[in-house]
């Protein structure tokens, strides 16, 4: 069940932004933002970059308080936009001169003084902006539209949830499959198939599936091998997929094969950790808090070393959105933001584990939109 | 077997054509414009955006005449470069002031006059060149590397021939899996796997395996959908790997049940159209000419509102590389230009087939890297 969201809502707020901060015109290719403002449906994440011809010039343009205008290339709309897309479209042609028509755009209500170009717009479309328009000030619109982005209305939580009871469904059918001698790669590609199957639109990102213990010296940086499974290793799981736009990202470690008393103690470990950074993680705390108080308990119990990474980022339409939850980053939390806390400790040749839940933040601490339990498991 | 490639060599080309074009520095992302200029490994595409802490100051600077200096951030470094870099390298920590950091490179050698990006150079890049230097001209690196990257060497070639030989594996190994009760999901999720399973990095854009004929009336737009296959349609497959970073792109219909006299003569046709364009494939002529061969074919056959696309695109390191052959691009083929002629006759609740093969430009016209027969299939 689709819950609609309230992309006019959205706009108002941002055409607010806009005025505050002093941006006469944004632009917004199709990506995460611009899928936040208007619906406008992504293509798949590839392995690629330029498809289409005058791909450079698709998205929207957006002034304060107008409706947006969309820029659509012929290729685009043939394959992309079955039912089409309310509101102004300009649609260019393959052998149209798109940069005539973008320039014509630019300038149609007066030369604007800044204009900010979203995250993902292509270099050639910024290079065609200052050619038009020698005089602009070019801005980042991030710095308008992550902080609208950050903090989830109900309708996206519950497509968070949705996406992230997947992941949990998931894990429970996967555990079984983890045995001597299948490969991560057949368990990996089963996992993508059973997301989707269950209604994901698609992998969020690249699934983790890897193996780590004392008979094995890889580290986490191949995230999933054509090795079949020995015994005596602990095999961490990172995957996640899209509903209704929003990414889930999820993750669980499972010991094939009774586990020495290092695993036991490294997985409890990862776990207390998580406990302490949902605990940190209260409207008012920074994110940077919630890492160091994730990070300290690893630290305490003597494996810092192998904790290498930061314990989370924020999450929605993008699997990784600002704030992240890392040292560096001191954006205050608000009720409503949504990130991941994923401590491990991976230390090669030793042990692996991980942990990794989605959560919102509630003046109670974080909530876990997963559901799936954190108990050892052993197969 | 890798076949090493000739970075050094096409560094020495790169640094050329940038005095030729006074540009005089260039900044490529992680992106196949920066793995064709130094190996440097990409990240899987994902559904995501901004994953690092500093992510936007991630990759190489490169002045004429010099060795590439490449920036890095922590994050980058921790997961995706296990094996490090050669050459000059600026870390950038979570905690540094990148912006700084960028800046300071950027001035390095004085203020340069001219700053090329790649194409998917973030917008926080540009505003940020435009900010330390604000008497610079920010231009496109785009028309500099794309015509150094369209012709292929034989170490390329070798590369696309395997990523090409996997789809014609993966292509024999699941017609037989095509039956009444299977779903497309099914077969798309098994072929993904058999793709890594025969050694490819990823699918090089989301897998295409969609049923067409008079029993349905979806079109194209839907690649892969959650139905079960029933008799009497023509199931079009479009799928693709990487091998070396380099991609595949690969596409044929089987048709389930016995068909109608339309499916063969449209199959036929599909079958001719491709064979004009590869004649048409020579030296000299422009990939307009091969698309207008190949188009031509099916409106003379009177299905040409059913050919909604263009006839192919260049491929390489990207999935989607220029030219393409298609009307609005004049460009002149030369020999080791590599594309896909993959014309289609999709006409809703009437009929569908589509066939793709990936080739080379050579002196007697396209000759193909994929060896999988074209003969009709009926499951």
């Amino acid at each position: 069940m689709t819950v609609p969201m309230d992309h006019a809502g959205r706009r108002a707020r941002f055409s607010e932004a806009l005025t505050a901060a002093g941006i006469d015109l944004a632009f917004c290719p199709p990506s995460g933002d611009l899928e936040y403002l208007t619906g406008f449906p992504r293509r798949m994440a590839s392995f690629g970059n330029n498809e289409y011809a005058n791909q450079w010039v698709a998205g929207a343009l957006f002034r304060p308080g107008a409706e947006p205008v969309y820029v659509i290339p012929q290729g685009y709309a043939a394959f992309n936009l079955p039912g089409g897309i309310d509101g102004e479209v300009v649609a260019v042609a393959n052998t149209d001169d798109a940069a005539t028509v973008f320039a014509g755009l630019l300038r149609k209500h007066g030369p604007p003084r800044t204009v900010a170009v979203s995250a993902r717009t292509f270099g050639a479309t910024a290079v065609r902006i200052l050619e038009t328009l020698p005089e602009v000030r070019l801005a980042d619109l991030d710095t308008v539209l992550n902080p609208l982005r950050r903090v989830k209305s109900a309708e996206e939580l519950h497509a968070l949830e949705r996406a992230s009871l997947i992941c949990d469904t998931v894990m429970a059918e996967i555990t079984p499959r983890v045995a001597v001698g299948v490969t991560e790669l057949e368990i990996a590609a089963e996992i993508d198939y059973l997301m989707r199957e269950h209604g994901g639109r698609t992998s969020s990102f690249d699934t983790g599936v890897f193996a780590m213990g004392p008979r094995d010296g890889r580290d986490a940086s191949a995230r999933v091998s054509a090795n079949a499974l020995v015994p005596g290793l602990g095999v961490s799981f990172d995957f996640g997929t899209v509903v209704d736009g929003y990414c889930s990202d999820f993750g669980r470690t499972v010991h094939l094969g009774e586990p020495g008393e290092e695993y036991s103690r490294v997985y409890d470990v990862v776990i207390a950790a998580q406990a302490a950074g949902m605990a940190a993680a209260l409207p008012g705390a920074t994110a940077a808090d919630v890492h160091r108080a994730t990070r300290q308990v690893i630290v305490d119990a003597g494996y810092g070393d192998w904790f290498r990474h930061r314990t989370g980022h924020c999450i929605g339409l993008d699997t990784h959105e600002r704030p992240f939850i890392s040292e560096e980053d001191h954006t205050v939390l608000e009720e409503g933001m949504t990130f991941t806390i994923e401590p491990s400790i991976f230390w090669p040749g030793h042990v692996g584990a991980r942990v990794e839940d989605l959560f919102v933040c509630t003046p109670t601490g974080a909530h876990s939109l997963n559901r799936y339990h954190r108990e050892m498991v052993v197969v």
